[in-house]
C-alpha cells in the first residue's frame, strides 16, 4: 500500500476501497503509517468526504482494531445513551441509574470533556473516590452485577479510533460528519449494545449548529448501527442554551442528583425523559413512550434511580454517601451572585461562553493533559424568554479564588443578553429520527408528558 | 500560536497572516509543530490556497530558516537556471559551464530525481569521482575562482524548505503553485542569485500540464523575485516528448558534452541556447539576446565552454578526463535496439513512460532512499513527427541485465506510438514570461536563431 497514492486519489474525490481503509487503519493503529500521511488524508477527507460505504469499511477497520465488551450472558437488552456534546448537559449522570433501575442494562463508555462542552467523566470524578478506568472485565461484571457501568475507554476498545481522534483533534478535523459518525458508533458497537438513543445538539452551542448536519449524523449512525444489527434512534434537542442550571463538574452532579431526588430544573427533567424513553421502548421492558415515562417517574418517586446511582458509585470506588449530602461533593471556596442590570427580558444565554467561561474558571481542559477544578462553574437561574428584573439574581459563580469571581462576573455578563423582544429559541426536543424516517416532535409534547406526571 | 486554530482558519478559506507563518515555520524546523499539524495545514492550502502575501511570507520564513550563499565580493553577475523538471532535460549540464565561460557567475544548487523526471545530481554524480555535496564555502570559493559551482542543498540553506517538501512529498501536497513557487524561490534566493531564468516545462510529461498553472507559476516566481530585487525570466518550453535523444544519468551527460562539443541534437540546443541567452542578457555581458546567441556559439566552438566544464568537474573531484572520453562514464552491459513495427509517422513519446521506465531499469527513484544505477536508461531517435519505415531503429535500451533489456524495450512499445496523421507538438520554447507580461514565441524564432549560427 503507497499511502500517498492513497491520499491523492482521496484528495482528487476519488473513493478508497473497503480493503484499503482496512490496512490503513490496522497499519496506522501499528505505527506503521505515520502521523503526518494519516493528518493529511483526514483534512483531504474533510474537503472531499467519505460515501456510506468508505465510512462503513471504517468504522469496520477501527471495531476490529481492539476488543468489544461481552455481555452475551445477560438477559437483559443492552442500551446506551450517546450525546454529541452540550454544556449544561448531565442526561447521563441521570439515565444511566434511571433505565438501569428499570432493568434495562447500560454499559456507559463516556469521555472527558474537550473544548467548551463538558464530558460525563469529569463530573462523574468529581465524586470523592470514583474510578471510571475500569477493565473490560471488571465492567463487565459489573454491569451483570448491578445492570450498569460508567466507564471510560480502555486501551483495548477500538485503539485505532482513539489515535485518530486524538489526531482529528490537533489538526481541526474534527467536524467531518462521516468520521464523526464511524468515531462514535465505532465506540459504542464495542460496548456489545442492543440499541443505542442518540442526543444529537443543534443550535449555537451545539457541535454542529445546523440542522441539515445534524439529520445527516443521524441519519449515518443509524446507518452503521443497522449493519451491526443495533437500531439508533436519535432525538435532536436544544442546545441554543445551556440544559438545566449547573455547569460545572460537581455542580452538574449535585443537579442530577436533584433529578434523581424528584426535584431539579424542568428542561433537563424533559430531555433526560424523553430519552431515557426511548431507552426504555428500545430495552423492550416499556412498550410504548407513556408507559416508558410512568415508570421513569415511579423510579424517581420510589427511590430505585437514587439508590442505583449509590450501588454504582459504590460499586467504582466513590463515596455512595453524596447521593443524600451533595456537600460531600466538591465545594469551591468562593461565591458570587450575578444580577440583572436592568429590567427585561433574557434573550440569550450563550452556552459557548459559558463553556469557555468554566475553562477559564479551571474547570475544563484546552487540552488533554490540562488538570481541572471540579468545583468550579455557574449556576445560572435565567433561561431565554423569562422577565428579569433589575437585581434580579441571574445566576452564581463558583470560584477557587476572589480574582476569578470577577472573571466569572464578567463571563456572566457577556453570556446572558437581557433586551426587550420575545426571543426565538429552539424546542428542547424538536426531531426523532429512526431508520423508519424523521418525525418532528410537537413543541408541548415532551413538556406535557414529563409535566403530567409531575404535578 | 495555537496550530490547530491556523489550521482551522486556512481550512475554512481564511488568511494567515505574517507573523503567524512565520513563527509556524521556525516552529515547524525547530521541531517544535509536529508533522501531523503541518501536513494537514498543506491539505488545507491544497484546497483553500495561499494568496501572494501568504505566499511571500512563506517564502521570506523558509530563507530565514537558513544561510544564504555570500557572493557579494564577486565583482560579476550571479544568474542560475532552474527548471520545473522533465525526461531528458539536461540543460543544466551545458549551461553552467557555457554561462560560466562566458563571465557570468553561476552558483547552480541542484536536486535529485524523484518520480518520472531526473535529477541533475544524479546526472552529475554518473562522472566518476564528482562530488555535489560542497559545504557553503567550499562552493563560495569555487565561485569566486572559477565562476561556478554545480552543488547539492546544503543542510545550511533553507532547511525548513527541505523539511517541508520532504513532507509534501510524503503527504500527496507537492501540486500546488505558492507552494512549489515559494520551495523553488526560497532555495534560489538563499544562492544569492541577481538574477534567475526559469525553464517551466508544459505538456504530459510536465509536473503542471496546463498552461494556465504555468503562467500562474511563473507569475508567482516573479513576484517573489521582485520582493528581493532579483528579476525573473520564465521561458515556457516543451515536456510532451523528451528534451534531446538520452534519457538516464550518464547517457545525459554524455549527450550533454556532445552539444558542448559542437554536436548534439537540434530540439536540446534550442531549449538550452533559448535559457542561455536570457542568462547572459541577465548576467549584462550581452546587450542583446542576437549577441548573446553570437557568444554561446563562440564559447562552443572556441572549446571554452568544454574547458569550463572539465574545470568544474576537476574542482569537484570528478575524473576531468570523462569531457574528451565519454567512454569513463559507467556504461551498461547490455543494450538493445528497438524498431519500429510498421510504416507511419510518429504520433508521440510520451515522457512520463519513459521517465518511469528509467526508473523500472534501476535509475531512478521512488523513494529518497533509493539507490540510482547512473548507466542505465534509454536513447531515442523518434521525435513525433518523424516518417519512420518498418524496422527502422527508433531507440536503444541500456541495461544492467539481460531481463532488464525486455523490461526496456516493453517501455519504448509503450512510449512510442507510431500512426498515420501529423500529430500536433507543442512549440519547444512558446512563451517569455518577465514582470512586464507574457509573450509568445513565434514557432521558428528560437529555431532560426540556434540553426543560423550552426550551418
Amino acid at each position: 500500500m503507497i499511502v500517498p497514492r492513497l491520499i491523492e486519489r482521496k484528495r482528487d474525490g476519488g473513493r478508497l476501497e473497503p480493503e484499503e481503509i482496512r490496512e490503513l487503519v490496522m497499519d496506522y493503529s501499528a505505527g506503521r503509517v505515520p502521523d503526518y500521511q494519516m493528518s493529511a488524508l483526514l483534512m483531504a477527507i474533510y474537503f472531499q468526504g467519505l460515501d456510506r460505504g468508505e465510512m462503513g469499511s471504517l468504522m469496520e477497520a477501527m471495531l476490529e482494531s481492539g476488543k468489544k465488551l461481552d455481555l452475551s450472558r445477560l438477559r437483559t437488552a443492552r442500551i446506551d445513551k450517546h450525546s454529541t456534546g452540550g454544556v449544561g448537559d448531565k442526561t447521563s449522570l441521570i439515565l444511566a441509574p434511571l433505565v438501569a433501575s428499570l432493568g434495562v442494562a447500560v454499559p456507559m463508555m463516556s469521555g472527558r470533556g474537550l473544548g467548551h462542552t463538558g464530558g460525563t467523566l469529569d463530573k462523574l470524578e468529581s465524586i470523592p473516590g470514583f474510578r471510571a478506568s475500569l477493565t473490560m472485565v471488571e465492567a463487565e461484571r459489573q454491569i451483570a452485577r448491578i445492570g450498569c457501568a460508567m466507564l471510560s475507554q480502555t486501551d483495548e476498545m477500538v485503539p485505532a479510533d482513539r489515535k485518530i481522534y486524538a489526531l482529528r483533534d490537533a489538526t481541526a478535523t474534527v467536524e467531518v460528519i462521516p468520521l464523526i459518525a464511524a468515531s462514535i458508533m465505532s465506540k459504542k458497537l464495542a460496548e456489545g449494545l442492543s440499541g443505542l438513543v442518540l442526543d444529537i445538539k443543534r443550535g449555537s452551542g451545539s457541535f454542529l449548529p445546523e440542522l441539515e448536519d445534524d439529520l445527516a449524523l443521524a441519519n449515518a449512525m443509524i446507518d452503521l448501527g443497522a449493519s451491526h444489527g443495533c437500531p439508533v434512534v436519535a432525538l435532536l434537542t436544544a442546545m441554543d442554551r445551556p440544559l438545566g442550571l449547573a455547569c460545572g463538574n460537581a455542580l452538574e452532579v449535585a443537579e442530577a442528583l436533584d433529578v434523581l431526588r424528584g426535584g431539579g430544573p424542568g428542561d433537563l427533567i424533559e430531555v433526560t425523559f424523553a430519552l431515557g424513553a426511548r431507552m426504555l421502548v428500545q430495552g423492550t421492558v416499556a412498550s410504548t413512550l407513556d408507559a416508558a415515562y410512568a415508570m421513569m417517574h415511579e423510579a424517581i418517586a420510589s427511590g430505585g434511580a437514587l439508590r442505583k446511582f449509590e450501588e454504582i458509585i459504590e460499586a467504582q470506588g466513590g463515596d455512595p454517601a453524596v447521593v443524600r449530602e451533595a456537600s460531600r461533593l466538591p465545594w469551591a471556596p468562593y461565591t458570587a451572585v450575578f444580577t440583572a442590570e436592568r429590567d427585561g427580558i433574557i434573550q440569550s444565554v450563550d452556552p459557548r461562553a459559558i463553556g469557555y467561561g468554566i475553562i477559564a474558571l479551571g474547570g475544563g481542559r484546552t487540552k488533554m493533559e490540562d488538570r481541572i477544578d471540579p468545583a468550579v462553574g455557574f449556576v445560572i437561574d435565567a433561561k431565554p424568554g423569562n422577565h428579569v428584573a433589575r437585581d434580579q439574581t441571574l445566576g452564581m459563580v463558583h470560584a477557587r479564588n476572589k480574582a476569578d469571581l470577577e472573571v466569572g462576573l464578567r463571563v456572566l455578563a457577556e453570556a446572558i443578553v437581557v433586551g426587550e423582544g420575545t426571543p426565538s429559541v429552539l424546542p428542547l426536543v424538536s426531531h426523532v429520527v429512526t431508520a423508519r424516517g424523521v418525525e418532528t416532535i410537537a413543541d408541548q409534547e415532551t413538556e406535557n408528558r414529563t409535566g403530567a406526571r409531575r404535578q
